[in-house]
């Protein structure tokens, strides 16, 4: 049984990792925290009424460190560099669900996300949070970068292949579609029920900050420059991604070959399911749930790879969970079944 | 031809009345302002791109004057007491979308909208903008009330019974859904999509600021104070309204004869449907129209009677060209049919 | 460990209970079935993908019993009596989740289901499968009525009421929204996404089956004849229902008096949270929960209680397991929390 | 004014023809009729109540020939080629909204619909009814092929890239995404609210019957054999369609010369509106109306074009309505603006 904390309650993810933290039988949820909100934990959330009686502060340092074993940070980028540096000193883990930690290159950091890092130590030690690949580094790590939403979903469908036949791609094309708690809980026009519901767009096309971190995890897996281009939608939905990733092979790939190899290559994971050739992923049979459903198709030298998660649970809070179990020796699907 | 000028264009009905007056034969939209959004109407409302040269200025009267036969205020409430004085001053027509002439009694505004009222005058010749029942008053009227969109659905529903039967009335309970739109267009959490889609919820039970209106205008018609109660509910759809009410009467009436009565009651109106018995009101054919639909039901002393209307369109924005029409000698469906 | 079964895998509530109990670590699922569907559980249901290897067969009796302790019937009305007798004959504990056996009068369940019950002898011994009133007698039963989803958010809702100040009520009106997998999941025109999505509408109007069900269970609390009146309407959300129901008393109650009484009825109950005052439930607050919320309100002597529910959950399967729980003595809210 | 008849009306598409007919002034609809629907036109969509007093029968070819002057065939694929022969034969206008009378290669047509045609005498003189390309032979015709949805919205996007630039393109890959109602209105599983409310999936992947009249018009443009890549997703929405359309360039274009390129294009177009650099097509801006919104993003030697459309009304209905006016020499927005 161990002591964690999450800062960063009031958003989407704070409030689903809660929900998932209040129900693992090796984990007592000892404090939470957030940037301005404070208070009871059932007046920021009501569907907590009755279920526990935590009581949120704003973020301070000394506080987390003696209440808790391990933080989860999820607050928005650009903040966990204020909290996460504390936290690592005074030696707790950190699962960092902002994507402050996710690119080792800190000119591309500041690029994409505005501010220099600036925390260059405790980032060379950053693992990055995805348990199907880097599994035995975040056993041993202190700091977890767990991925972004959009990442996941794109790396998990494409590592098979990229780690195999990086020589034979030409071109990873990604349209990306996700539901709207992928934007965060804030008040914005843009967000207004109205302004969502029977809508459907493109946004931040060929400019999603999300890039940058999928080519890197990308290269590193093809041993070699990956440069994918990646379209985002905004999905009215809840929650849920899905994406349809178009790959332009050099040479053309027998697809039951292709389908076979991602078989193995997910065989013993307990979250990936390659679905059978024919079949295509659908976000309401993964929503609620830690999975990555995957689906193959082909035509000539275009390869079209589906992947579906919930952005929420595999994209980021069941994902934070998941580092977390790997961390502390706990069964890997504790608390996500 | 007339010049007419819409003051609120950011929000929702100012939306609505745009679209519904760009298509008028007889109308030209010769000015539009707003509270604190400026600029070219396509950056406001891209939807109209390439569809209007209109660019919008924060609110300035003495441009509304120059420009305009007749104004349109759709502001929120408390606002249009700054503006209307001016117009009416002016010698201009105004129908105001707020609630601020509504209510005749100025205590009854200043409990319900929290400020007061002040401008008397123009408040004693307001005429309440419901044609199907003010029809007469508003041929001859400086300033239109324009009905809330919850009292349309309730009044219209009602009207019969209550012009005819108020001696037998024992009690009056609406038990009322709007679509989102209802609440405005602004940034709000909550009003962000994921705190509305799958969910429900009432809201103000029996305080909400549409009740003393309708009370008001029943009252009228009954010749005898109603005191109804009234029950708001926030739906997830973009556009509608849907009233259930629930009539205790101290006597029994034949469901066949209330619903001929209620047939001949509105005979002659082309908006509004009273459907044949057994047959209830769907949001989904009313939506985008100017029409309410009524159905009738009994059982013992306890009548209900549905209504639906689209709450942007009879309940706010096409009534309110409902009335301009009628003000100005246009055939009354014009540009709403 | 017991061994159940599931009869009707093929609708929402099937699915829900299967759900719910392939994560019950007192249950293994042995045995699904349905009327006509059949294979592979991943193939009528493919979120089970990789979770399960059970295999879908048409009900057979003999496989039924020799393979459960414990049968859930989740098939439509009057299926359950050719199903039920077979399996209590033969020692089986049942859970009907259908209404076959929920009305004591058989003149009323012909009137409302249209066919003759036949089965008077499992009727008389049934038990009404609402724990927080009748957890007593289901702890001895053999075969339960499992409430329907509208009955169980009303009688909640009341029961405190009803039960104290029978006396007091002068009428009692319920208004009541369901989400559309209420409706079953079937091909059926009035069911199509276009024809819910953007809509809302009232139906059965003060003639729904579930009416007779709600009076039987509040005179029994009331011993009195209680007679609601019921209005259901169909809400464009998945799950959930929500009942604002209206009750006029004799003498006024005073709202805090009334608020103690609830809170004290419900006090241990793991599964019903009466709100403070002044708060209203959110569907979004009980979905994917079995629990229901309640809110009151006032004005005269017109009492609003409020009630919602995951109709799925606490209004079908998520219930059906509750009271499997206190029939075979585990904790009450094993695989519900 | 002209008579014009509606064969199909249950279907979304005749229901959308009958509402934009009913307010066109040069028309008078003399004729419904439907494969098994009968009876009075606001008994199948109750929306029509007291707007029309329409009856609809089923299909005959005498009634429909001494009715009207034109008539809209809006029947699932196969049974306009029932149905159109007849009225050909008897020298009237046809607009067929089916897939009938689209592909020009009949050996095409038996592969992707599954019958043979047999009607290739009129096949040969029918008209593709793009007017934004064919409008002088939409003129002169007498059988209109109304296009398909996701072909208006791919060929409006790509038009003036490929009749341009078709030898500097490698590849076309379209990513679509289309509202429920593009569907069809039957009962089914699959279109049932909770299968497709808060889901998203890619279904026909690679294998959609809209594939081959799209590269059929693309080629045509091109001068040359295009081959695109098509994959088909369902949107939780009413209508819309909305298009990620991937172009691989040979070598790159210059975005702002493209831009101005794409203007001139459609410069005088009422319906086609390319959007500013930067900006992006939202359904929401398009939905009700005829217009398709074009958005243009470069990177490297890929364009990213997006397009949406009403699926109903520029995929179906409007443009059928567009055709019959540039048929008849009305003014081509009449009725549509």
């Amino acid at each position: 049984m161990i002591n964690v904390g999450i800062v960063g309650i009031s958003g989407y993810t704070g409030k689903m990792l809660l929900k998932i933290l209040l129900k693992h039988p090796q984990v007592r949820v000892s404090h939470i925290a957030a940037g301005t909100t404070k208070g009871k934990l059932e007046d920021i959330h009501p569907e907590f009424t009755g279920q526990s009686d935590l009581t949120c502060d704003e973020f301070n340092l000394n506080k987390a460190v003696s209440a808790c074993d391990l933080v989860f940070v999820a607050v928005p980028h650009t903040k966990s560099l204020e909290i996460t540096p504390g936290l690592l000193k005074a030696k707790k883990h950190v699962i960092d669900l902002s994507a402050d930690y996710r690119l080792k290159d800190t000119n591309l950091y500041k690029k994409w996300y505005g501010v220099s890092h600036g925390d260059e130590k405790s980032l060379a030690k950053a693992v990055y949070g995805l348990p199907e690949l880097y599994r035995e580094d975040i056993k041993k790590a202190d700091l977890i970068a767990n991925p972004g939403c959009y990442p996941t979903a794109a790396i998990l469908a494409l590592a098979p292949l990229v780690s195999t036949s990086a020589k034979n791609i030409l071109s990873v094309t990604i349209d990306a579609k996700s539901g709207v708690s992928g934007a965060g809980r804030k008040a914005s026009l843009d967000l207004h029920y109205c302004e969502v519901n029977e809508n459907f767009k493109a946004y931040k096309v060929l400019e999603h900050q999300h890039t940058p971190e999928i080519n890197q995890c990308l290269s590193n897996l093809a041993g070699d420059k990956i440069d994918a281009n990646f379209v985002a939608h905004l999905l009215p939905i809840n929650q849920g991604i899905y994406e349809t990733i178009y790959v332009q092979m050099k040479q053309a790939v027998a697809l039951d070959k292709l389908h076979e190899m991602y078989k193995k290559f997910y065989k013993t994971e307990k979250f990936v399911r390659v679905l059978k050739l024919g079949a295509q992923p659908e976000i309401k049979n993964v929503v609620g749930t830690n999975l990555c459903d995957i689906g193959l198709a082909a035509k000539g030298n275009l390869l079209v790879i589906t992947s579906a998660i919930d952005n929420l649970i595999k994209g980021a809070s069941g994902q934070a969970v998941q580092n977390m179990n790997i961390m502390c020796g706990f069964k890997e699907e504790t608390g996500l079944a």
